[in-house]
């Protein structure tokens, strides 16, 4: 991904300056806990003109865009690789649980910048975003929520709900940063949580999904 | 809560000036999809000068702090009848989530909106959200899940993990609408859909913490 050039990149400086940006915007982000940056704070967190966000990036969109793609466009390769492996559809799961709370725990602000950029829906960005990131994410769940029910592990549940439920669930606890601190004294997510984390929604999730045919009535 | 007049409000024109403003705000926030809505297009909308909003809430935060206790104020009166009730554990924490997804898809900006005013995590906003909001959220689920520890229903389950993994999960169907219309093609969330996400998320938290006396090793 970092080979990816903008198009004006023709010598050494450029792909620093836009590699600069992007850096600059991620840890504004991370600081203020906020999607809400502007590019004079971009521009003077990196030391790089204002002139030369919009030549890199056209627009706050295409900046942001730009900035998902490198954080978290790597990783639906390994998703599909995940997909289409002989894992057992349980190890699969978990495998992709573990996998999507360890991006959220690295970028926090990924989901709300998905949410932002989103926001209006019927926008090219929306559908952009939603084909780029929603979709890749859904088609991966309902795959192997359908290996499970070949391999007769899980019982039939409704994909839809079940994306929703796996993305808010994983996302949250690097969201909600503010009431971690504030109600549970905790002040920043350590590996230790995150994986104590990602373990509650694998027990959460694969729980509810197994077949259980000792309790079916 | 409709009667909580503002300070300022000596006169019958002061509450309505202030409700019209905190409707024209949640209308915007609806449309827009975002918590990111100017005091221009709140004056816009509500054909209200942008001098009376300052008057009547001070600053923006001021104004959204209102709007989250107007929408969602008095919903911990009902929470703590429901948390004090004599109610079994596992009623009372399927009516939980039931009522708190019931408020996300009435005010589908409610925790976004939570986000924003603490995003400055340190900040006296995001201390008065926690204490106002997250925390009674945290404690009720807490006694809830004690209550079925006593009644034998429910295993021992962290409840901070917990608390994270219900709110972001109850909230996601409500934050994701791109992702729900562009990749699932569900446009808008009928009843019916708000009642199959909370039964799904009732049967996934419930099934992962009740006790399974038989399946024990």
């Amino acid at each position: 991904m970092k080979s990816k050039k903008s198009p004006a990149a023709g010598d050494n400086q450029k792909p620093s300056t836009r590699e600069a940006l992007l850096d600059a915007t991620r840890e504004l982000m991370v600081e203020e806990n906020s999607t809400q940056v502007s590019f004079g704070d971009i521009s003077q967190r990196s030391g790089i003109n204002q002139a030369l966000i919009r030549y890199h990036f056209g627009s706050k969109n295409g900046l942001l865009e730009a900035l998902l793609e490198r954080d978290a466009g790597s990783t639906f390769a390994a998703l599909a690789e995940l997909v289409a492996s002989d894992i057992g559809a349980v190890e699969k799961l978990r495998r992709h649980i573990h996998g999507v709370i360890k991006i959220y725990h690295r970028f926090p602000y990924l989901n709300r910048l998905v949410g932002v950029l989103s926001a209006d829906v019927s926008s090219e960005t929306a559908h952009f975003i939603s084909d780029r990131f929603a979709r890749p994410l859904a088609d991966a769940q309902r795959a192997i929520l359908d290996q499970g029910i070949r391999e007769g592990v899980f019982r039939s549940i409704d994909p839809m709900l079940f994306h929703f439920s796996l993305v808010g669930a994983c996302d949250y606890l690097f969201h909600a940063r503010a009431s971690l601190s504030s109600v549970f004294g905790v002040d920043s997510i350590s590996d230790d949580l995150r994986k104590a984390y990602a373990d509650h929604i694998c027990s959460i999730l694969l729980e509810s999904v197994r077949s259980h045919p000792q309790s079916a009535l």
